[in-house]
C-alpha cells in the first residue's frame, strides 16, 4: 500500500474566479445557431424569452475567453469545492495496470453530482435580472436535483419536467427535487401541447430529454416572469462546468503530473467539456499532445454514428436550429439506465471539436458500463452514477492498455455523479437482468433521412 | 451573503495518528462487561472467540488514552478525511439565529456516512489475525455498506444480517452490499436459531438491532476462520470514531472557535461519541465548560427513560452482560425511518458519562426530526440521513434558543450520514404519512421488569 498522496483539493481562495469559454480561443470558432424561422444566425436577443439575457451572451460569446463567475456565485462554490482530485490507487491495483489513473470527484457536491455548477449560476443570473419561475427538464434527475436545491438558494420557484422512464425507474430522484421544494411532472405530461401530442401519437412514449425540453421551454414561454435553464448542451453550461477542469488542471498539478488522456462521459457534452476544456487550451494553444474522449452509450451514439448538421435541440422544435452531431431530433433511444445520456445531439463547441479533430468518441454498452461501474465501486468504495460508469469503461479501457504496452500513461476522468438512486439498476445488473441495444444503421439513417432538408 | 471561510478541511498529513480512549481519562471508570454465566468482569480472552484479538484488547483498555490507528488503516482514511467541518450558514440564515452553526460533514464518505471509520479498522484487524469471514447485524444499512466495503478493501467475505423493517424500507442499502459483494439477509431469518426462536413467537416481528446482532454472532461462532464485527455499542467502535472529533478540534481551531455545545444522534453511542469525547477530554482534564447532547429518538428512549443497569446487548443473550442504560433487551422498538438508532441500550462508556452528569440527552420525536432534515436540506443542500435528522434537530432547538436570547453560541452537531436512500421515508413525510410515537411508562416498565434480577 502506497502512502502517497491520496486526494488533492485547493484551498478555498484557489477556486477558480473565472469561467475558461473555449470558443474565443479556437481557430475554427463554431457555425452560428439560427433562427429557425430566417434562417439567419442567432443574436443574443433572439434568445432573451426563454432564458436570462447574461445567459444568451454567454451562449453565442466567441472572443472573452475568461467569464468572471459572480461572486454570490462562487461563495456557493465554496460550501462544496474544490471537489477532491483523487488517485484511484484501489482501481489501478484491480486492473493491474502501470497507468496512473485519477478521477474528479463530482459526486460529493451536495447534490451528488456536477449538475449544481451550472444550476446555481443559471438560478443567480435568473434571479438577478427579476425572474420569479423557472422551469427545466431532467432525464435521471441529476439536473432537476441541481436546480432545484440552486433555485431554493437563490428563491425562486421550480417546475422540473423528468423523463418518464427515469420518473419511474428512480422515484427517489423525485423525492429530492420534492424535498427541495420543486414541482415534479413526468414528461410527457398532458400539461403542455407538446406532451398532449406526443401521447395523442404515441401513448406508451417513455420520454426522452428532447420531449422533456419542450414542455419545459413551453411552460416558461406561456408562464409570466418565468425563464427556462438547461442542464447541458448549451454552450453557457459547459462553460460553467469548466470550474471542473480549471480546479483539475491545478490539482494534477499538485500531484505533479500532467494527463495524456482526459475522459468524459457524453449526454449534451457539459460534464465532458467541463473537465476537457481547460485542459484542451493547451492544445489549441501551445501544441500539447492530449487526447480528449468522450465516452458516450452505445444506443444513443450521435458522436460515433450521427451526422453532423443542423438540427433542433427538442423534440418538437420550439429551440433555434443547432449546428451539431445529431441522431435526428426525433431519435427515441433505448431505455438504457444511464438517463442522463439519452439525448440526440451534441453542443455545437463539441460538435466542432469533434469535427476538427481536436477530441475522440467512444460508444459503450450498457454491460460493459456496469461492469467497470461495479470494478470501480469495489475498487475505491464510491458507487458511480450509470452516466458516469461509461466514462469509467472508457478509462478502464485505456488503462487495460497500458497494461499490455507496459506504458505508464497519467489518465484523467470525471466521476460525473454518484449511483446512490440508481440501485435499482445495480440490482438489475447483478441479477442479469441488464441488457445492450443493438442500433442497425437503417434505424438511424431513417431519423437522419427525416431531418435531411434542415 | 459572506464571504467569509465555509468550509475547513485538513491537510493529509494533519489526519489524527492517533484514536482518544476517553477511559483512560474518565475519573469514574466504566464498570466491567461481566460473564453472564460466572458475572465475573470480563477479560479480553473471554472475547476472543467472538472479535479478532485486538478488539477485545481496546475494547477494555482503562489506561492508554492514545491508540494508535495502523499505517494500513489510515492509508485508507486519506481516500475520504479529512472529512469538511462545515460553517452552517444557510441554517443559521433560515433560522434567524445568532448562533454559529457547524458541522462535521460524514456524509461524503465513499459509503455515505461515518460508520466506514470503524469498519475499516475492524476490518484490517480480522485480516491481520488471519480471518477469512467476517459477520455483522445492520439496521438501515449504513454500517452493513460499510463493512461490506471494507471486508472487500481487506479480502474478506461479509455477511450481512439486516433489520427486517429496514430491508424492506430501504432495498437499495441491501443493493449497494451487494455491489460491495456481500452476502445479505433480513432478519429475524430461519438460518438461526436466534432467529429461528423469534420467528416462532411472533411471525410478523420486523426486527431489530438486537435480534440481528444475536444472528451475525450465533453465524460467527459456528463458522470457521470467522469474526463478528459490531458497528456501535461497544468501546471499540467509539473509540475508531474519535478520529471524527479530533478532526473536528483542529478545524474549529482553522475556524478559530470552540463550540459551546456538541451534538450527536444516538443510537448506540459511537457517531456522539466520536465527535464529543475529543472535545470532553477538555471538560475531564481542564474543567471546560462545554456541553455534550445526545439525542435520541423519543420511541426509543433510552437514556432519557431508561434505566442503568446490566443487561444483555443482544435479544438472545449472546454478548456479555453490560452496564448501561436500557430499555431491556426485548425492548421492541416502534418502526421509525432512522432505523440506526433503534436500539434498546447505549454502551457502557456514555452510559458512565450520562451517570455523571458530564452529558446530557433529549429526545425528538419522528416528526420534530424530519421537519429539522427538511430545513436542513434547503437550506444546506445536503439531505441528511433520518439518523442524523435528530442531531439536526436537537442543534435547531438549541439555535433556537440563542435566537430568543440573543447569545451567539457555538453548535457543533455530526452529520453523520446523508438520506439518499432513505428517501421513501422522506416521500412519506412529505405526504404527511409519518406519525409520532408515544411510549407508555408501563411499557418500558414491562421491559425493564423482565431484566430486573440480571
Amino acid at each position: 500500500m502506497s502512502t502517497k498522496q491520496k486526494r488533492f483539493i485547493l484551498p478555498e481562495d484557489e477556486i477558480p474566479k473565472y469561467w475558461y469559454n473555449i470558443q474565443a480561443d479556437m481557430k475554427t470558432k463554431p457555425m452560428p445557431p439560427l433562427n429557425p424561422k430566417t434562417k439567419e444566425a442567432l443574436k443574443p436577443e433572439d434568445l432573451y424569452p426563454i432564458f436570462a439575457k447574461e445567459l444568451c451572451k454567454q451562449e453565442l460569446n466567441q472572443t472573452d475567453a475568461w467569464i468572471e463567475i459572480p461572486e454570490a456565485v462562487r461563495e456557493m462554490y465554496k460550501y462544496y469545492r474544490s471537489t477532491p482530485l483523487v488517485r484511484a490507487y484501489g482501481l489501478e491495483k484491480a486492473l493491474g495496470t502501470p497507468a496512473h489513473i485519477y478521477f474528479k470527484n463530482e459526486s460529493v457536491s451536495p447534490i451528488g453530482s456536477h449538475k449544481l455548477n451550472s444550476a446555481l449560476a443559471q438560478a443567480y443570473y435568473c434571479k438577478e435580472e427579476g425572474v420569479t419561475n423557472v422551469t427545466t427538464e431532467t432525464g435521471a434527475g441529476q439536473w432537476g436535483a441541481a436546480l432545484s436545491y440552486a433555485a431554493k438558494v437563490f428563491g425562486l420557484e421550480a417546475a422540473v419536467y423528468q423523463v418518464k422512464i427515469s420518473y419511474n425507474q428512480k422515484p427517489y430522484r423525485r423525492s429530492i427535487m420534492q424535498t427541495f421544494g420543486a414541482t415534479v411532472t413526468a414528461s410527457p405530461s398532458m400539461s403542455t401541447r407538446a406532451g398532449k401530442d406526443i401521447i395523442t401519437r404515441n401513448p406508451n412514449y417513455q420520454g426522452s430529454l428532447g420531449t422533456a425540453i419542450s414542455e419545459a421551454i413551453e411552460l416558461a414561454m406561456n408562464t409570466p416572469n418565468c425563464k427556462y435553464t438547461l442542464g447541458s448542451v448549451l454552450s453557457h453550461v459547459t462553460l460553467h462546468q469548466t470550474v471542473i477542469g480549471l480546479e483539475a488542471e491545478k490539482q494534477m498539478e499538485m500531484a505533479g503530473e500532467y494527463p495524456d488522456m482526459v475522459i468524459g462521459c457524453f449526454g449534451g457534452g457539459s460534464n465532458f467539456g467541463g473537465i476537457c476544456f481547460p485542459f484542451m487550451r493547451h492544445t489549441i494553444l501551445d501544441g500539447k499532445q492530449t487526447r480528449y474522449i468522450a465516452a458516450e452509450p452505445a444506443s444513443c451514439p450521435k458522436l460515433t454514428r450521427g451526422k453532423f448538421q443542423y438540427d433542433f435541440g427538442d423534440e418538437a422544435g420550439y429551440t433555434p436550429l443547432l449546428p451539431m452531431f445529431t441522431l435526428g431530433h426525433n431519435f427515441s433511444p433505448a431505455n438504457i439506465h444511464a438517463g442522463g445520456l439519452r439525448y440526440h445531439g451534441a453542443g455545437v463547441i463539441v460538435s466542432q471539436l469533434l469535427k476538427d479533430n481536436l477530441m475522440e468518441a467512444v460508444d459503450i454498452q450498457q454491460l460493459e458500463s456496469f461492469q467497470a461501474g461495479c470494478l470501480f465501486a469495489q475498487a475505491e468504495g464510491i458507487i458511480p452514477a450509470p452516466e458516469s460508469c461509461h466514462a469509467i469503461a472508457a478509462a478502464v479501457r485505456e488503462a487495460n492498455k497500458c497494461k499490455e504496452s507496459g506504458e505508464e500513461k497519467v489518465i484523467l476522468f470525471n466521476l460525473s455523479g454518484h449511483g446512490l438512486i440508481d440501485m435499482a439498476s445495480y440490482d438489475q445488473y447483478l441479477a442479469g437482468n441488464l441488457m445492450n441495444y443493438e442500433l442497425k444503421d437503417e434505424d438511424i439513417q431513417k431519423n437522419l433521412d427525416e431531418i435531411k432538408d434542415m
